[in-house]
């Protein structure tokens, strides 16, 4: 025996039992979990270091156990938007809560919270609020950080944004800076996301300075070339905002930036782990992928089911599933806002500007997201739940933490049935009442 | 002793020692290649049966040895087009000889000689001089039957073609075997492909006819929404015309024929020997995929690069490169002629309808072709090769003797070096005299 001494009490130790666990890229039959302190524990620590086994045996019963979903882009839900900055920080605050709160019925455990383009008295009131913010069962989905979209972007493809308010970067950081106001200056503790368009006078320029403030730059809402896009790639851009709405359509002899998808000769990246992992179709099959990461929404409404397949195809370990989802996720058809306009939703759950054929976001949640993935490209379920978890918290560079079940990251789990519809939710290892009914 | 009777004299046996042979999708080392009679033989067989060993050892010197490239959309070439139908029929023969010999100087050792949409009169003296041929290595590339492009195909979509002979369907077959003549009855012994556009009256309904004739239906120079081509590889065609060029641009809520490539939902294959082997990307992984083949133009012009690669890594093994070569072929730039219209050749290649942009055909080769898909897609050797030869003799359900260098096929083989240049050529075993520069 090497000692006698008893270790001192410690908090709560789960064990969860007869789980099919995504582990490594692969689902593991008849797997264990182990979670303490809300954070998934190696076991061989716990015997060799704490001398006990579990205190509480969850019995999973064959469902499958992955990491909780997130979602880098969404507007709001429940009749909230997040760039709806009428009432007081009170109310605001509030509302920020109730859709955080109704994520989790959807198996969301994190998302960025999305601010279309809005003046900057806007975003110095809404920002502070939507500032990173640990997840809890009962207080809510965990908050990112904001995905702020616009309004440094193109008028030719503004989508639901509000041109007025558009702006050009002539002035360099200072411009941005102003545009954003004091939040921006966090970094990623209050800004995760910037979509900008590349083109823009005086954008590109500011990509090195952003990513250096931790901040993923995104390209979107921007009629860019092949050439500008990939420049901005170069310079740093990581990801691309909802692929194929809001850009150029994909021409043969120009692509856009459909066409970064099939880039080759881009340079190394600056940071490799906020980078795709290596696939069977990077440059260079044994290095982390210099192309971006991209959004693809995938309610069938805003991109063609089989765009969706050719681009998983073309760029596995990039895609990103993002619902974009707007003040309606949650209820029923009929007439919501967005920064201000007024919005149709279609029996389908696609969001229009009212009166016209423009698409302004869905509604649709990011399990049924991810179902609607594996239909459209027949991938595997690993690959189908990766691109909700894993590759954002890539995105993010917070992969040591989110989006995987390695030990030391958070737990938030979602057991899913073979359907992949979600039947328990854990946030940092506290379950979720789920109110919808399970199937 | 099983037998003390001496075998018969036999043809002559070759065999090819110090080779890196392309042999089940691997370049395998140091490795040996028997052929007699112009096909390749199996070395077991050779010693059990025939009780002998090579009469000739041809030392590859550490080269690539790889199956003979394949061409199946290639106009002509020399100042000749194959539509081209002024002149005696010597003439005319004599012309596409000149272009079958020719093409053995880029290692194409079999083609599709390709006439543009034409006149009742034109095929009639026409394609009887295109029909399937063998090979010979000082009298040419084999034929392996026409491919014929129009003249059921889109006005909105024409390319180079002259639309005042387009036609429709109405009537069926019986309109078709009028347009083409007698020939076309022949089937693929005289006509291999045949293009159309399927939302063309009357022209979807007649692809089961042309494919029971061994013909393979072709889609292309085509407005065709996704519905629509869905539906004519539904109906039996299994090649996409030039993919790109010539068809609605791909947009993310219809991709148009382009979005075939992201197809899942189609039927099983009729005739699986003639759909692409499964890939990672096929619907089912396990199955042979249900998507048609399609033909690229890779001279960087007609298609962006990034566009190459992201069709390629859709649809990997339905790739099939194709040089839609024009008169131009093998000679300097300028002033040509493609079914009587007048071309201009550019500094880069490519071939523009005089005084407009419209892009008429390339002047790229074969062998050019593949290296640079290899280029533009970072794909490996195997992947490059074999969508010039194994991908080809598919479409055509000819892989049993073309298109690989398992025993039993023909004897068409090219020496390459590292970088994909054609060092040695035979066809039918018998080596061709190489008036280029070899590298
Ligand atoms: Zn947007
Ligand atoms: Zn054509």
């Amino acid at each position: 025996m090497l000692s006698t001494n008893k270790p001192a009490p410690k908090s709560k130790i789960t064990k969860i039992v007869n789980a099919r666990l995504l582990l490594d890229h692969k689902i593991v039959k008849d797997s264990y979990l182990w979670f303490q302190d809300g954070k998934i524990i190696h076991p061989q620590n716990l015997f060799f270091d704490q001398h006990r086994d579990a205190d509480e045996i969850i019995d999973a019963q064959g469902m499958m156990v992955v990491p909780g979903y997130m979602d880098i882009q969404i507007n709001g839900g429940y009749g909230i938007d997040f760039a709806d900055h009428e009432g007081s920080l009170d109310k605001i605050q509030k509302d920020v809560d109730t859709v955080a709160k109704g994520l989790l019925q959807y198996g969301c455990t994190a998302f960025c919270p999305t601010v279309v383009s809005s003046a900057p008295e806007v975003y110095n009131k809404v920002l502070p609020l939507l500032n990173k913010r640990k997840g809890d069962a009962k207080g809510g989905s965990e908050i990112l950080g904001a995905h702020i979209e616009g309004p440094f972007i193109s008028h030719e493809k503004k989508g639901a944004h509000n041109q007025e308010i558009f702006r050009t970067g002539k002035r360099g950081i200072d411009e941005f800076d102003e545009a954003y106001g004091p939040e921006l200056k966090k970094g990623s503790e209050a800004v995760s996301i910037i979509t900008l368009a590349p083109e823009i006078e005086g954008v590109t320029e500011v990509i090195p300075e952003l990513a250096n403030r931790g901040i993923c730059v995104s390209i979107g809402h921007s009629a860019a070339t092949i050439d500008v896009a990939e420049n901005a790639v170069a310079k740093g851009a990581t990801l691309i905002t909802h692929l194929f709405n809001a850009m150029l359509p994909f021409h043969h002899r120009d692509p856009g930036m459909i066409g970064v998808l099939g880039a080759v000769d881009l340079p190394a990246p600056v940071d490799p782990a906020r980078h795709p992992s290596a696939s069977n179709t990077s440059p260079d099959r044994t290095k982390p992928d210099p192309r971006p990461f991209y959004g693809l929404i995938v309610d069938g409404v805003h991109v063609h089911p089989n765009s969706v397949r050719i681009a998983y195809y073309a760029h596995p370990k990039g895609c990103v599933l993002v619902t974009d989802a707007l003040s309606a996720l949650g209820l029923p058809k009929g007439l919501y806002t967005l920064g201000g306009r007024e919005l149709e939703i279609d029996d389908n759950g696609a969001a229009y500007i009212k009166g016209t054929n423009t698409l302004a976001g869905s509604t649709i949640s990011i399990d049924q997201s991810v179902r609607n993935f594996r239909q459209f490209t027949k991938c595997t379920v690993v690959e189908a739940i990766e691109a909700a978890t894993l590759h954002p918290a890539q995105v993010l560079g917070i992969s040591d933490r989110k989006g995987t079940l390695n030990p030391g990251g958070d737990a938030d789990l979602l057991f899913l049935n073979d359907d992949l519809e979600i039947q328990r939710v854990f946030v940092y290892g506290e379950e979720v009442e789920l109110t919808k009914n399970k199937k």
